[in-house]
């Protein structure tokens, strides 16, 4: 089985995947699919060269089958379809201290921290494991990751089937918000300037408002009676969303922060007072998210073969990468076939 | 009885006080003293011209004796002491059906947008006062407005016992957070630069901070074991403010928005995210903040004898402000005898 190594400044080489044998609480897995994330982007163009050691396998969105188990793991075997909740917490420092495990700072993030999953085998802490259900479809278990954070970023933002949400920015992460706010029965606004992602967002049946193009404070006050966005998700990353963001809500209304912005913003703190809003940082997810967004995949009701752009086998990663990058298709997600010869 | 009348452009003139028969459902006070808040001294410069008709009383922090009452009102007699809550909401817009009356657009701020309380006498809506207890400190009581504003910021910082808690900036609402969280069992860092201010809250047994002089960020990890603090309050209203507490919290930590801010700050909305802070702005006091507040000033823990600076009467009030803007005086807190000739 293949493995893609980055190499450093936008090279992947491509090699054998090393068949770790599992030690003591580990299992190794054969991985089906494993997607790529905008952080694997960030890997790609150099930004976190920080925190890798290249060559290196990264990739962490995976879903894939146990091959075998190492002594006492018990929860798994051999055969078992399995996703990675690919976040290691010490388990002991203040935040670990309090369950706040994914905010803890020395959290191995499997895939960026340690070895990833853009090859054929993996041999990774089974406690991460969480078991797939029999009928679940892999190429939306591969969603399962992403799909977790966006679950993690609903449940931060209370939603409820009284709600109106905004969600500012239509990538795989805002895409995935709206429709897990609009399973949740609540009435969703996408906000999004890239056409081919408003087009994406109009077809997944949203009402997507170009800002350029449209006043979308005007849009949603219009709909909302004046009232106001109970829950603006902000995905932008970007100083127009910033500004926004304090535009949009109700009276006592929510933001959840989920884009990793660069650098500071100017954020209008006096209308946060003014309007007495919560606006809360929603990072990765904890184990009951990754349950939910399990239980969203085997329910089968989100439209997820929509949001997988393409699948590309392991050797081709190179030329993903840069296809990705160099925004040659209107890409979303798009897998990586990990075990693929 | 006289009556303080704001002009325009930093000036008072010395008037009689008008008294006004009260109508059905409204209460004629006689003021015994009116608090001099900052918003105030905001109208004195000049600062909410547009929101006054001058030359018009104002004055909204006020303690006083019923003196008669109108038609229909059966809550308030002759004779009793009561605190007023000065904010009149519509009642049916958006804010106001779910409940957040201190954010109806439509409010009227007594002393602001409609006479207030520096003269002795004063005709309000009975439905919002607030009766006091028998043997309350009406100097202390005259504190119960600010009081409220500092309930209802803690009541949003959810603080207990076990809670640190560092109060950005020590002016009157600072002062009295710190004291409402000590009151809680809270450990209370305050952070100030101005001497005096540093020296009052030293005196109220706080630790206090100046970070210019001292490396705040350090001094509180160092005292939380490395963890942070569970509750920030921004009373600054600065730069400076807005970039030291995404600094300070812990994991998941709390960020409450006091001041009103001027203009857009620079915020780093990345460690909003990244440690997952929750970030709430806080404006005002409902009814169960008033009586919180009442229920403090009664309960006579708190040395609220150290927040009065000074009592001047009314005729004095054009050289008090000057004072209070020169800053020739260590003003904390000034209260205006309102009824005396």
């Amino acid at each position: 089985m293949k493995a893609a190594y980055y190499e450093g400044n936008k090279r992947f080489s491509i090699g054998e995947s090393v068949v770790i044998p599992p030690g003591p609480g580990q299992a190794r897995i054969e991985v089906t699919y494993a997607g790529v994330c905008g952080t694997d982007v960030h890997v790609f163009l150099g930004h976190m060269d920080h925190r890798l050691t290249p060559p290196q396998v990264v990739g962490h969105e995976a879903v894939g089958t146990v091959a075998e188990v190492g002594e006492g793991v018990v929860d798994f075997k051999a055969g078992d379809r399995v996703v990675l909740r690919p976040t290691d917490a010490c388990g002991t420092c203040p935040s670990c201290e309090k369950g706040h495990i994914n905010i803890c700072p020395s959290l191995n993030f499997i895939g960026i921290t340690s070895p990833g999953a853009f090859q054929g085998s993996w041999t990774v802490p089974a406690h991460l494991l969480h078991k797939l259900p029999d009928d679940v479809n892999m190429v939306h278990a591969a969603l399962i990751e992403p799909l977790a954070v966006a679950a993690h970023d609903v449940r931060y933002g209370e939603v409820t089937d009284k709600d109106f949400c905004v969600v500012l920015g239509a990538g795989p992460i805002g895409i995935l918000e709206a429709l897990v706010c609009r399973e949740k029965g609540a009435t969703v606004v996408v906000s999004e300037v890239n056409p081919s992602r408003v087009e994406l967002a109009r077809e997944l049946g949203f009402d997507v408002v170009n800002p350029v193009e449209t006043d979308l404070v005007k849009y949603v006050f219009d709909r909302t009676g004046g009232a106001g966005a109970d829950v603006v998700f902000e995905v932008t990353g970007t100083q127009a969303g910033a500004e926004v963001m304090t535009r949009l809500p109700r009276t006592c209304g929510r933001i959840i922060i989920v884009a990793i912005f660069a650098e500071p913003m100017m954020v209008d703190l006096r209308t946060i007072l003014w309007r007495e809003y919560t606006m809360i940082g929603a990072r990765n997810y904890l184990k009951e998210d990754f349950d939910e967004a399990i239980r969203l995949v085997a329910e089968g009701n989100l439209p997820l073969d929509r949001i997988v752009s393409d699948i590309r086998p392991v050797d081709k990663i190179q030329e993903t990468f840069e296809d990705i990058v160099g925004g040659k298709a209107d890409f979303m997600k798009v897998l990586i076939a990990a075990s693929a010869d």
